[in-house]
């Protein structure tokens, strides 16, 4: 069987197939596509890329990604600097900014306490927070710990919960319940026993 | 609300979105991925990008992506040079060498009649095509018309066997019938009905 590939097409693939959830085929496809169209495409996508790492930092006190250190919310004189949002990844305070409803500060871990992929606290940014709530010039008064309901969020919340463990300062968690929009026909006994637990008066 | 994602960030969400098959969310997972990992894979996906059209050119004989002209097949001596295998895209010679079984010759048309895509028989390297057969060192016995087994595919066959038509040239065109490791119970009527119409004796 002839090379009838040439290397620079199977670099590309190989490259987009190391990315998450991109297999062979379509790894292929992309490849192909961009080699139909013009070098234009393929170049503006290069220079994103080349971009990503060069423009991007991490504000030294939240740890968001920022193109300035501090970042733009940590540098909001208007934003409450008593309430602290702890989250796993920078895309959880895309979501929350989303709601327009929060006006404080975030934090986020980079990650979440998983033994089973060997993460430990110390990986994350949890000696970052309580050093940061221990040095703030605005007293913190509430640590709201916004890390995904699940097995490893719990964990972590667990966790960051007992270092501030006899101390003043206010912890909270997201309230579980029903999405809404949801059906309570389709909500798995969990959803459905914390939001029975968590009823509120009408 | 704040413009908590960096810029850099939000223009390579939007460059993988701009890929088809890949929307939003696994535009901006891909970016998230690409953030938490060290800027050297950022960088080699850049690289491979760049490459692509720098690298790669089209045979100017059949017309197949190559890094040279004319192309490994069509420069290697030990090919029968009286078939030409004719098929739609670049990927479909590879799917044709994987046989291991052709030994023949390659055209690429670079797409296939498409009427409702307003892409007509002059779009396609179909007169190259033609001009190539006239003008052969080697007499071309046959041609393959390897198209894709549907309607655009059928149709793009029957035009270029019309360019052909009256000469000595035999035109053959690859067989339908049941996939292998198919099942006959799940097989449509039309492939079924093909299959029938051209069964072989045991």
């Amino acid at each position: 069987m002839q090379q009838v590939t040439p290397a620079p097409v199977t670099k590309l693939i190989d490259e987009f197939s190391r990315l998450p959830g991109i297999g062979p085929k379509t790894a292929s496809r992309l490849t192909f596509y961009l080699l139909r169209h013009s070098a234009d495409r393929a170049l503006t996508l290069a220079q994103a890329l080349k971009e990503l790492h060069e423009k991007v930092l991490f504000c030294s006190t939240c740890f968001n990604i920022a193109e300035s250190d501090p970042c733009p919310v940590c540098s909001d004189e208007y934003r409450d600097r008593s309430v602290i949002c702890v989250v796993e990844e920078p895309l959880d305070v895309l979501a929350i900014e989303r709601t327009r409803e929060y006006h404080g500060l975030y934090h986020v871990l980079h990650g979440k306490i998983s033994p089973v992929e060997g993460i430990g606290p110390e990986e994350l940014k949890i000696a970052e927070l309580v050093e940061r709530v221990n040095t703030s010039e605005v007293e913190v008064r509430e640590i709201i710990v916004a890390t995904n309901p699940n097995l490893e969020g719990e964990a972590t919340a667990m966790y960051i919960s007992r270092q501030f463990a006899g101390g003043q300062l206010k912890l909270t968690r997201l309230a579980r319940g029903l999405p809404v929009g949801g059906d309570l026909e389709y909500a798995d006994e969990i959803t459905l026993s914390r939001a029975l637990s968590g009823r509120s008066e009408m």
